[in-house]
């Protein structure tokens, strides 16, 4: 193993690309083929249908990408089944070479956060033995309690040379309700939230750089905010950005531009249902489809990733 | 169903306390026997144990308190056997009378957050049919993302009859890393940060209230805190606190009082450790140990309950 950064560096590299493909199952735009076989009598079906269409795109995306993103919440609310297919499927995507961000938006304090970071990371120690739960390579945690409940993560992570992505600016119409709102720092100086956020993520990065010069303390911030992206990129020269919201949610190749280093890295770029879900439910070829999508998508940010 | 106010009150008024109780199993604290019963050589039998001990709990709690909060953590770190040992305990709970709230702290935005609020509430539905996944009375997220992230969990609570606690003022020690810093509200007003999330609580509890003048949206605010406790009942009348922090955090009874209404209403107080776990793993007498513990919490507590 190697540091998060270098790690994530090295395998975007070698498939030239800052596409990552967020795992974002829906029962009504899967292949009918697919609902057909399992059907959805039960959340069971349900699951099954979506464990058996997202290892499918794992394999198709493999060669393509290095990242997937697989978010938490529509495998919980097919219940424990969902629960078993995301941990089948985060492990078929290390075993495919693939990283893994586990979009979860996790939060909570002191042996608390511990028991998510545990389950995220490293495994669940019981007597001295370690049971891995979803052993992703990072996952995205909310920092609205503060430094102590963001540290068992740090804490969490570090033992497993994984990532973290903190929501700073997030890609939703309303995300400056709070975000936005001028805070007085303990600097004297006034700034909206969310860069008095990336501050705090500036702090905990600079604990832990890896060989490329980037850290482990990455920011989830948004596609869809061009001039916060611009902002955030000044204030965090040597944090990852996570930077969902490109593609189906309005987000353009120019609105990303100002999130990349001069060199063309720090940026993982996720895309969900635009490469997901390129295709009617009829549609026979649905796995050429997201080939396609995923080719195009990976073209459109060419020019803008490793002119290093 | 009623109102989820009205329907709190009332279950709290049949057994006249605000105390609820946390589940947050941990091995290392559970009876020795369960331990030995069910092994920890698998993540399913620590999940196993955990629900054998909740299940018992909840036996010994429901005629005394009104009110448990799972805490979704402890069962993640267990995999999928937990989630499924959760999904079985809150179905016990509500057959035992027992309202839930699922202590998960979600948050996401438009249909990720709609997919957890059906986790959590009414169910998720597929093709026309609802299959329950938590089912829970009341859920606790974070606010950071804004309006429209909160908007489908208010929209699924309210088809539920349920309620929510929003993270106001949360109980550990760093929490005002970022809570406290002072905002320049749009109202011209400048204050700490929790109190303008509070603001925005005011505004979404006040568009469902029940027959008993409080609403279903409700407040997190840490027993740790007394001041901030104070200023916030002054500025949310209307709202149900969730105090966690009383007992082994450190919370007095003292430092909860300001929270309550003059009535001695509005509030839910929730201790974990300190009643779950009153007796050495070793200790034939857990099971009396946790009634008597919780016997006197209820005791503690009742100066500041129900004056109306």
């Amino acid at each position: 193993m190697a540091h998060f950064a270098d790690r994530l560096l090295e395998r975007m590299r070698a498939r030239n690309t800052p596409l990552c493909v967020g795992l974002d199952p829906r029962w009504e735009s899967l292949p009918e083929a697919i609902r057909k076989r399992h059907g959805c009598d039960s959340l069971a079906g349900v699951a099954a249908a979506y464990e058996q269409f997202c290892s499918r795109v794992l394999e198709l995306l493999a060669p393509l990408v290095a990242v997937v993103k697989p978010q938490a919440a529509f495998f919980e609310a097919c219940g424990p089944a969902g629960f078993a297919a995301l941990q089948r499927l985060l492990a078929q995507a290390r075993e495919l070479g693939l990283l893994t961000i586990l979009d979860a938006k996790r939060n909570d304090i002191a042996s608390t956060a511990t028991a998510y970071a545990d389950a995220a990371f490293g495994g669940t120690t019981v007597e001295g033995r370690t049971h891995a739960v979803w052993a992703a390579d990072a996952l995205t945690i909310n920092p609205y309690l503060g430094r102590d409940a963001v540290e068992p993560f740090l804490m969490r992570a570090r033992q497993a040379e994984a990532g973290l992505f903190i929501l700073v600016r997030t890609s939703n119409a309303g995300a400056g309700l709070f975000q936005d709102l001028l805070v007085q720092s303990p600097d004297g100086q006034t700034r909206p939230l969310y860069q008095q956020v990336a501050l705090a993520v500036a702090d905990w990065n600079r604990e832990n750089l890896g060989a490329c010069g980037l850290g482990d303390v990455g920011a989830v911030a948004g596609a869809t905010y061009p001039a916060e992206l611009a902002r955030l990129r000044e204030l965090l020269p040597e944090v990852v950005f996570l930077v969902p919201g490109f593609g189906a949610q309005g987000g353009t190749v120019e609105d990303i531009r100002p999130a990349f280093r001069p060199d063309g890295s720090g940026v993982v770029v996720n895309s969900s249902r635009g490469v997901l879900f390129p295709f009617a439910p009829t549609a026979s070829d649905w796995e050429s489809r997201i080939v396609t999508a995923t080719r195009q998508t990976i073209a459109a940010l060419a020019p803008l990733f490793g002119k290093s």
